[in-house]
């Protein structure tokens, strides 16, 4: 029926597990049905909007009705099969994972199929990753949870080095892209289950009347 | 002298209360005079700015000056005759209502005279009517107040439902405004007088532990 | 080696005071090294970034390395030349103030050029200056500061009236720059020393439950 390839599935349960993200915070946050479906949809299809505003293209969502069909999948299945989705959030973050290695493949190419330099390509890729999550903690009034703890976007960043260093030299494309996800996926795997963390910027003993006068305005 | 309609008086009138709303907010929250015009501004031309973007046109404001006017005229009227706007808040919120009907209905034809789906369309109409106040509680560092109390967007979402239908069958203009309008104005006063709210989204009693370590970073 | 101009270099170290102000507010907020430079860049390009999104060109530091590398090159003076950082902060300042000048004149320009009207230009200039401010406030879960204290946008739209109003009239090139440029760096200078600031939009004696009524959602 559908032509579904192995690669839509994986960016279908990516979208699907990044929407369940934003709804378990909505939920802690106690808002109703439709500010928890926006949250839902700014963290699956955030990221990647903001890629196509910024790169000049319509946002994908907009031209292919699936995106926003499965992050209303994620607010029913929130809502009546929240049993069960407690219990397999396990496989939950796997798509999550899997999905986050897909998207910064998705965001790098797409990036330089419209004519960008390298290096833009990889700062696409980690915004079309870890954006979603940043707009997220904008709505529910946080401070972007990526910005303070995790090794998260650096997972995106060393995967879309290598992918663009893939891209630089020619490597085949299934080199580029296994590599690429593969980088992601152990990152973000390793670092969750050994609490890798990125250092602080260190506490600056900063002259505070020299700093509140910076500060003005600014 | 101008060639003014019917509908311009709407438009006119609709961005003069949206702007009135968010200098309320800016008056409670201390800002200056500048930041006042600026949260103003957001509310009012906010949702309009952010669908323009991302259907791919020059922001509407940008080529009209008319709407910064506006704006500029909400704020004199709010530090110069604060009683007065005081005295009709329900004209302004009548008007705000019927503001949110109409730019709810240009919302979904701009989209759509830019070619896109009309499952895009409604949400652009809802983002016309409903994203200015959630930029603006951004601004203002609040949790966006649509997305935990009141049938606000729901009004955008059922008369853009009614509009794209509308559409899709061929029905004449005039049914296709009216009936929106309509209903984002009808939706919109019940709501209010009876206090109609959506429900929440249920507070989910989920593994904390894997909570935790599904939100890392995302 | 580099076909470095004066104008190049103010935009550089303007960047990179902009950076700095940035990577201050995400130390003190404990953010990790990713936070911080996200922080940083958000402040040093965000300005220029929204509005050549506005304007409808991709956004100039994608084809530009050079301002994702001064941002890098903030990041590494702030945690390996910290004491020295603090020492030159008046400095920094000054960078700052000239800084916001030249990206006032460029702003406005480069609106101009895309050919949108003389009050849009003014509009993107005081962006280009203060918007990056804003998203960097937003990014740390803050009021944004321009709203609430401080002649600091205000200096950008002085300068920018004088420099659209010298367009206008057909005033030589470097009349106009100067003029924008010096309004813009004596109204900051100014305004910190002698603790100028805007008046508070007048606190509003307003009837409460109309309050209540017409913030509903709005």
């Amino acid at each position: 029926m559908f032509n579904l390839t192995f690669v839509d599935l994986i960016d279908y349960l990516g979208t699907f597990a990044f929407a369940i993200s934003g709804l378990r915070l909505a939920s802690e946050k106690q808002f109703d049905l439709f500010g928890a479906f926006i949250v839902g949809l700014a963290t699956a299809v955030g990221g990647g909007t903001m890629r196509d505003v910024m790169i000049g293209v319509s946002p994908f969502w907009m031209t292919q009705w699936i995106y926003l069909f499965i992050v209303l999948l994620a607010v029913l299945a929130f809502l009546f099969l929240h049993k069960f989705i407690s219990e397999i959030s396990q496989t939950i973050f796997l798509f999550d994972t899997i999905g986050l290695g897909l998207f910064t493949i998705v965001g790098i190419q797409k990036t330089y199929d419209a004519g960008f330099p390298l290096y833009t390509c990889i700062i696409m890729g980690v915004c079309t990753g870890a954006a979603g999550g940043v707009i997220r903690d904008i709505l529910i009034n946080e401070v972007p949870l990526i910005f303070r703890r995790d090794i998260y976007a650096i997972a995106c960043l060393v995967g879309g080095l290598f992918y663009t260093a893939a891209i630089r030299y020619g490597a085949p494309a299934i080199i580029a892209q296994s590599g690429c996800a593969m980088g992601v996926i152990l990152i973000r795997l390793f670092s969750v289950k050994y609490h890798w963390q990125l250092p602080l910027l260190h506490a600056y003993r900063f002259n505070r009347f020299n700093a509140q006068k910076m500060h003005t305005g600014h």
